[in-house]
C-alpha cells in the first residue's frame, strides 16, 4: 500500500554509523548456552528473548518519548529474558544462576566473523570516521566493544541512554548527526535490523541494510539506499561513494 | 528488574473502554481462509501478519509521534500481510485475489464467542457507558462492529485515526478520557494484548487484561488491575467495583 520513497542522489559519506546489537554483535550467539540450560529450547528462547527486548524498548519510548518509562537496555534485556522464559514455560528452570549465565553471555556477545576485518578495511582504506549508535547502555557497550576486539576502531560509541529514547525515535538518531556535525544524508547508517533501517531512512540517513538472513524489505514505504548480505558488501558500497 | 507499581485504590468506574482487535475481534479467525490458500501455513501466516501489523503501527508512531509517518490501519494491515507472505516465501502465491480474500476476511472478523453476551450483560446490569478505543481506522471499525452484531452496544467507537498516533502513545489513550470527560483512573480499559494493557496502565487507566491464552504478564513494571480468562471475569470484576 505504501509508496516507496526513492533514495536521494549519491553522497560522499562524512561518517558511518553502526547499529550494534544484531548488526556487529550476534545476539543469537547466546543460543549454545541457552541450549545447554534448556535442551531443545535454546533457539526458541533466544528468538523470543530478542523479540521482546526490542518490543520493550519501543513500547517504553512510544508511551512517553520524553523518557518517563525509560529503563536502561541492560534492565530491559533481563526483563525480556524473564518474559521469554515464562512464555515458554521455562521460568522454573530460569534459576538465578541460569539467568546470570545467560546475561554474562549477552555481555560478551560474539561479533559476526566478517565485522572486525571489514571495520579495519574501512579504517585503512577511507578517511571516514566510524561510530556506533546503539540502544545499549554505556557499560554494556563498553564491555561488548572490548570483548569483541573492536577497541580503537570507532571514533564515537554513542548510546541512546544519553537521551533516554530508543530507536526509531528521532531523538536517538539525532545523536549521530550531533556527534559529527553533519546532515543526516551525509551519514551512512548501517544495520541488520529492518525496522532500524526504516527508522534511520525516515530520519534522513543514507541507509545500508546488512541483510544476513535474506529477509524481505520491511513494508514501511522507505527503501534502504543499499543492501548487502554482509560487511564486504558495505565496504564495496562505500568504495562506490554510497550511490 | 523493573519494580511492579501497585494498582491504586478501588474505583467506581465511569466508563469501560475496549480495545478491539484481538480483544473483541478474533484476529486469528482468518486462519481458515489462510489455510485454504496456503495449505499447512495458515497459522504461521496469521501469526506473523498480526505481529508485523502491530509492529508497523508502533514504528510509524515512534519515529514521529506527530504523525508524519502515520498510515491508516487498513493500509498497514495490507503492508503487514505482504511482508508476512514474503517472509514465509509465499509471496508468489499471494495473488491479488488471495490478498483480497484475506483482507475481506479481516474486514469481517469473528467476535470471540463470549463478547456479545458479556457486552449485553454489562449494558443491562450496570449504568456505565461502553466504548471502543481502537487502532482501526473508522471505516474498518464500522464494518467490523456491524458484522459482529455489536451495533448499538457502544456509546462511542473511538479511532486513533483522529490523532494519527497509535497505541501505546498517550495521545491515542487520551481519546478515551476526552470522550467521557473523566480521569484515566475512573475508566476501566480492557484488552487482551499485554502491551496495550501496559500502555493503558502507564496512561493511568484501571486496566483489565483478558488473558485468553494464559500468557505471562509483560515485564514492563506495571501490573494490570484485574486479570481474567474471558469476558465473564470482566463482568464479575465490574460487579465488584473494579477492585
Amino acid at each position: 500500500m505504501s509508496a516507496i520513497t526513492t533514495p536521494a542522489s549519491p553522497i560522499s559519506p562524512r561518517a558511518i554509523l553502526f547499529d550494534a546489537y544484531g548488526t556487529l554483535f550476534d545476539v543469537h550467539s547466546v543460543v549454545a548456552a541457552a541450549e545447554q540450560l534448556f535442551p531443545g529450547r535454546g533457539d526458541a528462547l533466544s528468538q523470543l528473548w530478542r523479540r521482546k527486548q526490542i518490543e520493550y524498548t519501543q513500547l517504553r519510548t512510544l508511551a512517553d518519548p520524553s523518557g518517563a518509562h525509560y529503563a536502561p537496555f541492560w534492565d530491559i534485556t533481563v526483563d525480556a529474558l524473564r518474559y521469554a522464559a515464562a512464555r515458554l514455560h521455562l521460568a522454573d528452570s530460569l534459576t538465578r544462576a541460569a539467568e546470570k549465565r545467560l546475561m554474562d553471555e549477552y555481555t560478551c556477545l560474539s561479533a559476526f566473523p566478517d565485522v572486525v576485518p571489514a571495520l579495519k578495511t574501512l579504517r585503512e582504506r577511507f578517511d571516514i570516521p566510524l561510530a556506533i549508535l546503539s540502544n545499549g547502555n554505556p557499560p554494556m557497550l563498553d564491555i561488548a566493544v572490548k570483548s569483541a576486539g573492536m577497541n580503537g576502531l570507532f571514533d564515537h560509541v554513542l548510546s541512546v541512554d544519553a537521551v533516554r529514547a530508543y530507536k526509531p525515535a528521532a531523538a536517538a538518531y539525532a545523536l549521530g548527526t550531533r556527534a559529527f556535525g553533519a546532515a543526516p544524508r551525509e551519514i551512512v547508517f548501517v544495520s541488520s535490523n529492518g525496522w532500524n533501517i526504516a527508522g534511520a531512512a525516515w530520519f534522513g540517513y543514507a541507509t545500508f541494510w546488512i541483510n544476513r538472513g535474506g529477509a524481505p524489505v520491511e513494508e514501511l514505504g522507505v527503501a534502504p539506499r543499499g543492501i548487502g548480505g554482509g560487511m564486504a558488501e558495505l565496504v564495496a558500497f562505500i568504495e562506490r561513494g554510497a550511490p
